[in-house]
């Protein structure tokens, strides 16, 4: 037992601020008017549509309160992690209190006036949201979708020495996997360089309609699970008020004593020999503490009943208008506030002042602190070309080469990561162990390799936390990249989409500083996951992102290694974005010098005129457009197929890097207008589209333009197994004998041309099929092709 | 220390068994020919490309052995979930060598030709795939995507009281967030009606290039992380053999004891009082077991660089090649197979037998098990309606009324359960808890509601969860549906793509028997979450099974209740599809009579006639189409105000229930013919479509109609936050008003008309927009909306 920290003084400040946050709550989701309760409540100074969580909320009102105590105590530099997000009411609240708000928000002014006006607009048309969004001042994450607090939190910790995360995970999210896994996050955690994050486990007993697992296990398994994970938890369990704050100043005292501890040990000695056992706290409270205990004879507080609106229907019931009214004026708001409405001075005094105040930490608004990176010349790095299809690269391994020297340049101001799932080398991207390694706290062994407690790559078999661990960085100003086998992506589809989410609203919001665009790399894409076979295949990440707001959405599939060393470049310099950059890392031709590379990258689409053969004056016979690299080598062979036996066909070769230029643009800031995508696609030819994804997506890009009936997409149709990259193809038809046969079936008029080039074609097929049987690896034609038009005759830029 | 349970001669024969298990995976990761070495291996015998993963498998052969042990001991019923799926060749080679495999593939025979086969087709053109997948005998679980291994296990031994789950899961695995969360399952599954599950957790130490977390941490906290989990953990450490199997036999025999403890004890009292603490396994042992220790002098044992194919290019380097043959040989392959190429047949006797093999139980291929679902009469539950739109009513609160019988019915089977992250009541689903509750081991309150030990009931706050048991549940032949908030199933997105790629296998292989279909009911959806804001609002879910192979995906939007109850009973009559239902909870109008439902949903689409005005015999003015229950009530609503304001429009209203009618028949079996097509959507009048979800995915199931280019679709535009009902319509322009107004812009021919009723219909978007920032929530005549056209005049059928 701690014994009382505080003086009764000290205590009945500290409650008294927790009852301005609690009143303050109940207040943002009952009252329309009549905030001070300076007259008797009447039905209409309710809201008629009740709307917020308050069973969350007095638990985040009093941890708030503590936290502010050891800030200004110890002049500690920390943010809140909200993971009950739904305790929205909370957040504002302690930011109105501590005035960060009205910094904010002039109109919400610390007054009789603001006090109303601040009730008003929570969950009300045209206020603010009911959780803690991007609106809110201090906040980095929205915990609408539960699970992702703690990761977040982590991620904000890194790089960030001073800093300390303050998260607050409820028993509910902490059922969710992504949060189970989160735990884990403290063996990547270096006390040297990196900030510290402390757990507040929120065990309050129930969610919606049910108890949690983690309060109702047995108190110590839960213990065990938590020594388990590789804290130290401390308890701080309780109801009654002044010895839980006594409780919780101590504990705060004893757990911000080991954190100092374990940072001032490991600054001190420069090294770090071993993880740590960070401290975290488990607080055991009521669900809907303080609020009422029974309504119409049923259960409440300490129960799911007081999860959102525990007394409902507040004005055409005249008991429950009373019960609340006694609710609000058990806070005694008289004590609380001044005359003109304000928090009396002696509870101001409490909060922290200046950016210290959490609702005013710059790491909450992570633009503000965001420094931009330091970029090497990626021109520097482009490949040689003799000509186009004159030399084998892998595509992944240049664009390597450029990470190694970012990580270089913005190796002391510690402000760039690169997260993946244990792929980093699988993926090509090795260049960067030259100058940095993988983190990692646990024990060294002497025959680990690239394994240090310093280094700028994150690597866990857990694509949550990869993405989880970057969101936090990102909107705390940093920078960083996520590279991910394409299929396995969709793991966190959900919070790409929360990602999205909160990059809409933060734009809308002028006070939120553009922070670093979420970059991904999808690489071991569908294309090349013949040896993993059909459980690897998925290139349906890019209709989750063509599904975002156009603001917001890049898809780049560049089909070389210069156009991706540009597209990386580019997408390191943007802000407020989710890239998604698709490129394989197998060896494959190269197509564009540097130089042609800028042109066509810049554009996002063009005529790859060196590669067709239509003449100058008159349209093509067909358009050969392809976007991804696999499919952009299956166009030029069956360019080259076409053009050797029906050479009488002309073609134009599109290739398409930037993904988005194919949907108008009215639709999307990167469309092309009709008239450019005519002078492209033609008016009535027809378009083979070798494309890397799923076809529908170019249909549903395309569909308005007016050579839509036009286009013949082949795709991936959902066919795969364990089979030869090229069988791949065959199986779905993406291969240069279909589309080349594509190209014959469309144009009627070639008459018996056709069907011998197409017999000639489908023997090929035919021929490879039985050859892969045979030997299970492609015929050396297909292994080896090569583009075969010499470079004088090709124009090469 | 457990003292060696095993004689010399038993040690000897399940060491041979083991070995001759690992000969056969090597083999087929390496060999083309001369399977026995029956001559000494030359280039031309190994196959030219080598893919397959070898560190895990070892591991898995020395669990499979051990646990036929146990069967043949104790006549076990059990299947062999094997997580780390890569580890294939593992579980190909038990099957082959306890007979199952060549039993459901006899070309694969038992003797030297039959092994030659085995070795070839492994990951081999035209062969078998790398992984555990649907074609390897006894596998319910792929393993390609890590996380889902025990969720499966868990949603497998649900309602099959005599059934074990052996379940291996990989240390790179457990690092995933899904099964971090899948260990708490334990705390839903019942001893006395419920299987058991064996967890082993199996430490090689190493992913693809990194140690994993679980070996690295301190021993004690792993100890301390399993038993927080609730287990009681028994560790087999080690790699020296003998030692080795007799620590895992003595091991077995302990925690199969134990097992029948628990169950004979919760199944003689008749109750359970408290969550038992089960065993499991923690087998440490050296990735890559038994395989070379050093290749070209770098660590591969016991290192990550065995996880892959240890020795590289065995082909063409000569000491690999030698290196390759004497590590086969060093499994003394001429003592374990007899002349013929046939197992020992005193090896063979160690096997089980019949559907003992856990290649051949059942359970394993659970269309073999599945019985079909009682289910009620769903007319029954039908709605009366006087007219349309005469009532107003929840729809998913009459579903539940029939899944409530839906339980009833098959309450003795024990074959259907309802997962959802605790919203079945919230969802308006809680009749349901009239004859069931939810299921609970941990301790339960006397204040509790509808919490019991036995329950069809599954609540936890993990969508992973719910997917990964709902799966398990129906690979082993059961029936269940998953409730969920529609924006957040995309949390489970990439289950759902492994789940659909299971599906399209399995649907080609005749032996694997069909499994019912994963039914969801996504409700909450996007237009009933102005109360929770921004991140509860997602419809793309919709786009994610669109995507999938025909044959699997169904998308259903009934407008009402009683088009939902038809849909809700044929979901549950289909097999080995996933069928997502979009329905919402909030009272709303009734269109259709319960026969008028089913006549409709059968065709999937239809025109309502008593909705529009069109004339016999002439092509309306205007379609207005609507898919999904909120787009219906606002089409009908503007169709209302179009009949009222602009009486000379001739409308046509068109329903769209199953969304796959829209696609091309050529491309999904529910789609329209052309004709049919252009029958209900005319040839080129305009058609303003009111859709559910994202407004491209209709563009995109409709691109290739004559009338695509008079399809102008109002759907979600990702625009919301916390407001009104009727104002997230608006915020997306799918409100009554922004739809009249887009059918009068697309009727020029309308003159000084069409600006007065435009000018009228802005008039009420502002005056309503007025009213929500007066009041806080609908106009009266907004939310209190009734179609208005008589019975009479509408001839309802």
């Amino acid at each position: 037992m701690i014994a009382a920290p505080m003086s009764r003084d000290e205590l009945s400040l500290i409650h008294r601020y927790w009852s301005a946050a609690n009143y303050l709550s109940v207040g943002q989701i009952y009252l329309l008017d009549n905030p001070l309760l300076r007259e008797p409540l009447r039905p209409e100074h309710v809201k008629p549509r009740l709307l917020g969580h308050w069973g969350t909320t007095p638990g985040l009102n009093f941890i708030y309160a503590h936290l502010n105590r050891m800030i200004a105590a110890r002049d500690l530099d920390m943010i809140y992690v909200c993971g009950p997000g739904h305790g929205g009411p909370g957040m504002v609240a302690n930011t109105y209190l501590e005035g960060s708000y009205s910094e904010t928000y002039p109109d919400i002014s610390r007054d009789a006036e603001g006090l109303r006006k601040l009730f008003r607009q929570f969950s009300f048309p045209g206020g603010i949201p009911s959780h803690a969004a991007p609106e809110t001042p201090g906040s980095i994450h929205e915990g609408g979708e539960l699970g992702y607090a703690l990761v977040h939190a982590f991620g904000a910790a890194l790089d960030n020495p001073e800093l300390i995360v303050a998260c607050v995970i409820g028993d509910g999210e902490a059922e969710t996997g992504p949060l189970a896994a989160s735990w884990h996050s403290n063996k990547f955690l270096n006390p040297a360089h990196d900030g510290a994050v402390l757990p507040i486990l929120h065990l309050n007993g129930y969610k919606i309609a049910n108890p949690t697992m983690l309060a109702r296990m047995p108190p110590e398994e839960l213990r065990s699970l938590l020594i388990g994970y590789g804290y130290e938890p401390f308890l701080v369990e309780g109801s009654e008020p002044e010895l839980m704050h006594q409780l919780m100043a101590g504990t705060l005292d004893a757990v911000f004593d080991r954190i100092h501890a374990i940072q001032t040990e490991a600054r001190a000695a420069g090294r770090v020999d071993e993880r740590q056992r960070w401290p975290m706290i488990v607080l055991r409270s009521p669900k809907g503490w303080t609020g009422p205990k029974f309504v119409d004879g049923r259960k409440v507080e300490g129960f799911w009943r007081s999860h959102q609106v525990p007394i409902t229907d507040a004005r055409g019931n005249a008991a429950h208008l009373k019960l609340l009214e006694e609710w609000m004026r058990s806070y005694e708001p008289e004590t609380l506030f001044d005359e003109a409405g304000q928090l009396r001075s002696e509870l101001q005094a409490l909060a922290p002042s200046g950016t210290r105040r959490m609702g005013a930490n710059p790491h909450a608004n992570g633009g503000q602190l965001k420094r931009s990176l330091k970029l090497p010349d990626y021109r520097n790095y482009s490949l040689e070309l003799p000509c186009p299809g004159g030399l084998v690269a892998e595509a992944t391994r240049v664009m390597g080469a450029y990470l190694k020297d970012v990580a270089v340049l913005n190796a002391q101001a510690r402000n760039f990561r690169i997260m993946g799932p244990d792929e980093t080398a699988s993926n090509r991207l090795d260049a960067v162990f030259d100058v940095t390694e993988r983190v990692w706290m646990e024990p060294i062994e002497p025959y680990d390799v690239h394994l240090a407690r310093d280094g700028r790559v994150m690597e866990v078999l857990s694509e949550h936390l990869c993405q989880g661990w970057l969101e936090g960085y990102l909107l705390t100003g940093r920078h960083g990249l996520f590279s991910c086998y394409e299929a396995f992506i969709h793991i966190v589809d959900s919070m790409v989409n929360q990602h999205a989410k909160w990059l809409k609203v933060s734009r809308e919001i002028p006070w939120r500083r553009p922070i670093a665009s979420l970059n991904y790399l999808l690489t071991s894409h569908v294309w090349q996951q013949d040896h993993n076979g059909f459980s690897h295949q998925d290139p349906g990440f890019l209709d989750l992102i063509a599904n975002k707001k156009a603001d917001i959405g890049r898809i780049y599939l560049p089909p070389d290694a210069n156009t991706l060393l540009w597209v990386t470049d580019h997408c390191l310099r943007t802000y407020d974005r989710i890239n998604v950059i698709v490129a394989g890392k197998a060896p494959a031709p190269q197509w564009l010098t540097g130089e042609a590379a800028a042109i066509h990258c810049a554009a996002g689409i063009g005529i790859w005129e060196w590669a067709g053969n239509e003449r100058p004056g008159s349209e093509p016979d067909v358009v050969m457009a392809c976007a991804g690299d696999v499919p952009t080598i299956e166009t030029l062979a069956a360019v080259a197929l076409l053009r050797a036996e029906m050479p009488q066909i002309t073609i134009r070769v599109v290739n398409v890097v930037d993904l988005m230029t194919l949907q108008s643009h009215k639709h999307h800031p990167h469309g092309l207008s009709d008239r450019d995508f005519d002078t492209l696609f033609t008016q009535g030819r027809p378009v083979i589209f070798a494309f890397h994804g799923y076809p529908q997506l170019i249909h549903r890009l395309t569909y308005d333009r007016s050579n839509h009936a036009g286009m013949h997409v082949h795709g991936y149709q959902e066919e795969g197994t364990t089979t030869t990259p090229f069988d791949m193809l065959v199986l779905n038809e993406l291969d240069r004998f279909h589309l080349a046969i594509a190209v014959i079936d469309r144009l009627p008029e070639l008459g018996s041309d056709a069907s011998r080039a197409r017999q000639c074609f489908r023997d090929r097929l035919i021929a490879h099929g039985a050859y892969i049987r045979a030997y299970g690896e492609d015929m050396p034609e297909i292994r080896d092709w090569r583009w075969p038009h010499a470079p004088s005759a090709v124009g090469i830029p």
